[in-house]
């Protein structure tokens, strides 16, 4: 974790970095988040992010604390304070701390607005050389997934099981046996085909940003990319598989519940994907 | 909300009560929570409160931050700090604030534990002889409505969406038509053959405290519950209505969906369980 986080307008240690116990996103989840990676110290594909954050708040009617365009500028500040080179952006907004607990909108509360950076490894990621196993669990998650919420509980629970089951993420897995997404990632197979699918967006998945740009640049390199969903079992005879996230950019998908995926190595596709999205994300960020 | 609230060990003001911006409760809604009511400054029906805190805590695999034996005197602790005679007390438990933000569960993260008291008129309330109005949504929610998680997310909205149609409850219903729960209480009705239905405990809604009393003392007045889904075009032709709740006991519903239930008054069934419910409770929590 980087030194210096933000609240409500403040540049404060992060062991400073606290909220009320009143606040309705300690108290009710009731409140929305991004995180944006940041590579060579600059913001990757940031106006996505900040797009969906828009979005998110607008679907729950919480205001912004200062006007969007200026949420980058707090990001920035934050890379800088924290000489942030490579990494990501956390940002959540609330709906703010009311002087009394009731479950609907407070009459008045100011929204909280916190951020901070954390070091990684982005680029130079181990899992990205050697792919990642993924585990499938059933999705327990609430009708609204496209709401970038804090209200994670189900998420959590997801990647623990993931993890107590040997692997680094878990994809989640609706009533029907189709995959959802990732705790924390959207989902992608590579058919026999050489046709890439990923779920269509909807209120059943986060319209995933890195997703989107990696769908624009697979059409460019001439893949067919098909927005429908894919059971379990075609996701194990896929030729490849792979997750896209903003903190882990494109990451070649190795085995699904202990099946190999393709030949059990990072497919050709995805390894191809995951350069071209850094060259595009590095490119586009340094003309900011 | 009264003066004093607790935070991990310390009695603090509720202005100076903070938790770490790191604080998984507040990340994720990685936490539980309960909520007892207090009357004439006894806490009511707490053994139940705190065996289902339990029951979370171990569902979600928190450890407790304190022996569950001691929770109860940190609550006593904060009605007579606060000379509470009449209200809540609300307490939350949490996964604890870990150095990095990652989804699974943190190697080494200490249980946050805060809690306050809220005043509030409990048995002169004047809901308690009007009754309350119930709008039905849709129910949004997780798969694991059983655990009391802080991902409250989907009963804010239920909540806000009721009060924006002028109603003082929302009954969440599942996609067959089934009434579920209240936002963030239990939904009965009575029959027109004098039954009691209320929805049997699952993981599809929590498993009230209040319902649970109530349920007891229907029996030993000779009603017949039974523990089953009812319907929207059921609750309808009810003929009465209530809900139960920590913080309002039992409260005549008067109308669904603008429908007056019965008479459109607070029906007598309800009525007297309101005040056997209230002499139960005030009995019971005596002899602590």
């Amino acid at each position: 974790m980087s030194d210096i986080a933000y609240v409500n307008g403040a540049y404060i240690p992060i062991d400073e970095a606290r909220v009320s116990i009143l606040d309705r996103g300690f108290l009710f989840a009731d409140g929305v988040y991004e995180v944006a990676a940041v590579i060579g110290g600059r913001l990757i594909d940031n106006e996505s992010h900040l797009s969906r954050l828009e979005r998110s708040l607008r679907e729950l009617r919480i205001g912004s604390p200062i006007p969007v365009s200026r949420i980058a500028e707090v990001e920035a500040e934050l890379v800088a304070r924290n000489g942030l080179s490579e990494g990501l952006v956390y940002l959540q907004i609330t709906r703010g701390a009311a002087a009394e607990r009731e479950f609907g909108f407070p009459a008045e509360a100011a929204p909280t607005f916190v951020a901070f950076a954390q070091k990684k490894n982005i680029i130079a990621s181990p899992a990205a050389e050697t792919g990642v196993k993924v585990l499938t669990v059933p999705d327990l998650r609430w009708a609204r997934r496209d709401i970038k919420s804090t209200a994670l509980l189900a998420q959590v629970l997801a990647k623990q099981a993931a993890l107590e089951g040997g692997c680094q993420e878990a994809w989640m897995v609706d009533q029907e046996g189709f995959v959802t997404e990732g705790s924390s990632s959207t989902a992608f197979i590579l058919t026999g085909a050489n046709v890439l699918v990923t779920r269509l967006n909807s209120s059943a998945v986060l319209p995933g940003c890195t997703r989107k740009a990696v769908q624009v640049i697979a059409e460019r390199e001439g893949l067919t990319v098909e927005e429908r969903s894919f059971s379990v079992a075609e996701a194990y005879e896929a030729k490849e598989a792979f997750l896209t996230s903003a903190s882990n950019l494109v990451l070649p998908v190795v085995s699904l519940d202990g099946r190999p995926i393709g030949s059990g190595a990072p497919g050709d596709t995805s390894r191809l994907l995951r350069r071209l999205y850094i060259e595009w994300a590095t490119n586009t960020s340094r003309t900011d």
